[in-house]
């Protein structure tokens, strides 16, 4: 019974592959703090719930393929607020960002084509590529850097004939990474030179610190005919369990295109779908409560980790990771040691072994993301316990 | 800006494409009776809300990659009652059946692999397989014969060196077949000596009439180590806007690696999957109260068809549909006319053109799906309808 080649090549989430461990130190007693996955704690709006527990309808039918035209229109207000401008046909609601970004790839790239991807990148965009025969060509970033990018020419080099596409996500996961007007000018104009689309995963749009200006690749005018922007209620509204995600494009052969992949599973949950509308209704301010509590979270977290001895990060200006040099031999060595070996008065911390992020052999070997989604308390505690497992661990490298 | 090939070679959904006549044909005032789709108008169980509405979680967070352990073990109880025994590390729930067929192909076949399926076919496989660059390799069957399988050696010659699985649905999607322990033996049997796999869909697996006796793959004791079951919400509770299927499989490394995708995307919705628990554990008391109500209106739609000067179909014995030959020189012009020119009294009605269930070119094009999921007095009014559509339709053959 042979398996087909490209699911046994596919990489297992570096995110959820050391899950079983963390399951096995808690059937142990242990407490893990969580730092590992972008799961936030912060409360989902109670308008989610009010609406799905008002849905009277006496069965669940199918919805449309394209979307709840409700939810549909609450997307459209919510875009204008960022002067960006679509109209009912340039959008379809999808399961998550992650289906988004799989319908994407589909429609823009065939089986041999490759995207360029700045890494460290958000890791299933090597599993939605590879499930699908495309491969991801890495625009290299580091931490020194801050994970910006490199210069245009560097990039330049990268794009090849069967280049079809830049893939990203901005604010960056897992960097913390915000990019700047003039990166995304710079992008868009290579794009535009070179005839590729853009896929921008914007769903951390919200989540940016120090009075950055945060720009859209839906703000670059002249080149909306090859962008596509993913979005997501996960994060943005703290509803990482609705699965809501949408893909928009003023392109709309584009998006007619994508409609027959949406046709092909039908649709998306129906009551998921009418949550999602409350939560696209929700009040701008909002954002701003959510934001003060994440850059206090940052600042609890640079602080700590500027006290451990070895370990390497710039404050990131956007999403709510970091993505750390760790004074250790192999970081998912260590994670697994966090998780099966120590313990600090009961308590443990998971990290994300960053290697799984990189597509470049070698690299972030000796990386970890950190999630600050805790609440400040567990946050505290957590640094503390991470602080504790680095002066214990035996691969120590400092 | 060019698309993938594969993209805008797949097919637009027969079912759907028509969408926009019916929605036009509606604003305009008439009613139209929904024969085209299979969204059945019987109440979804009130435990799916009722579930769903107690659910008291303050953060909407994500499920397991897997599906909720709670789901998964009332779907081991569900299947224990149909000699089906799996374990927990053997299901994996899904965004609907149609994710299941999709990992299914991504997990068992490669680029310019072949897969055998029996045509007429449920036209969303087309669009599964084509996203992936997998070839359908069709096994005619015809009205004729009840579209029951042609004999072994006539399936054994399409059998090629690409040929790597086969899929079909039983009950059948569109045809109704229920194929008889014999064609289920011999599919085995085929799998067996030519080393493929068997991506079952049986999400109609309770809607079987006639007295017949219902035999799954999952019950061909020999070759479950090839053998995937497909299943579903949809259908089996009304519930096709929970958007909940799943995949079992007693090949244990087949579902570790579908579990690869499955953490691709993260999750299936988390509040779906509550109600879905509780369907699930739904009295089997429930399928016969809706089975007696389904084989009521197929006799209904029956007797109906067969006084329709030229229609031609045999009783369907499974699922809710019918796959009729009409006399009509092209049922889509035919259901388009419908939708565009012709009214009752201000009624029409609505059927999926069959042309698109079928991958070889030429066949279908004066055959259309019925589904019969209207209560009584509608499915009668609908039939008024269609016959009278069929005496005025100008491209009429009879």
């Amino acid at each position: 019974m042979q398996l087909s080649s490209r699911i046994t090549s596919m990489q297992e989430s570096p995110i959820r592959k050391l899950v079983p461990y963390a399951t096995k130190a808690k059937a142990e007693g242990k407490k893990v703090f969580h730092l590992n996955i972008g799961q936030p704690d912060i409360e989902t709006p109670k308008s989610f719930m009010e609406s799905i527990r008002n849905f009277d309808q006496k069965v669940i039918a199918y919805s449309f393929s394209e979307g709840l035209p409700e939810l549909i229109e609450a997307m459209i207000d919510y875009y204008k607020k960022y002067d960006m401008h679509y109209e009912k046909d340039e959008i379809i609601i999808t399961n998550g960002g992650s289906e988004a970004l799989l319908f994407s790839v589909i429609a823009t790239m065939d089986h041999g084509d490759e995207v360029l991807v700045p890494e460290p990148f958000y890791t299933n965009y090597n599993g939605f590529t590879s499930a699908v025969d495309v491969k991801v060509s890495p625009i290299t970033t580091s931490a020194e850097d801050g994970f910006h990018l490199p210069n245009r020419e560097t990039i330049e080099e990268l794009i090849k004939p069967k280049t079809k596409a830049i893939m990203l996500s901005n604010p960056g996961n897992p960097t913390g990474v915000v990019y700047t007007k003039e990166e995304v000018e710079m992008l868009s104009s290579l794009a535009k030179e070179y005839n590729l689309f853009i896929i921008a995963d914007e769903v951390y749009r919200e989540f940016v610190y120090d009075g950055l200006e945060f720009t859209s690749f839906g703000n670059m005018k002249d080149i909306q005919d090859r962008v596509i922007i993913v979005d997501s209620v996960s994060k943005r509204y703290s509803a990482c369990g609705a699965r809501i995600g949408s893909v928009a494009s003023k392109n709309k052969e584009l998006i007619a295109q994508i409609l027959k992949l949406a046709q092909g599973r039908l649709c998306v949950a129906t009551l998921e779908q009418v949550g999602a509308t409350a939560l696209y209704k929700t009040d701008q301010s909002y954002f701003k409560n959510v934001n003060k509590e994440y850059d206090r979270r940052r600042n609890i977290m640079m602080e700590a980790l500027n006290n451990m001895p070895g370990v390497f990060c710039k404050s990131p200006t956007g999403a709510f990771y970091v993505n750390a040099k760790l004074p250790v031999d192999d970081a998912e060595k260590f994670v697994t040691w966090l998780l099966q070996e120590f313990e600090l008065d009961g308590d443990t911390v998971m990290l994300a072994p960053a290697e799984g992020f990189y597509s470049t052999p070698g690299l972030g070997k000796d990386e970890a993301r950190i999630a600050y989604v805790l609440k400040e308390d567990d946050l505290k505690r957590a640094m503390e316990v991470l602080k504790a497992g680095l002066e214990h661990y035996p691969g120590k490298t400092v």
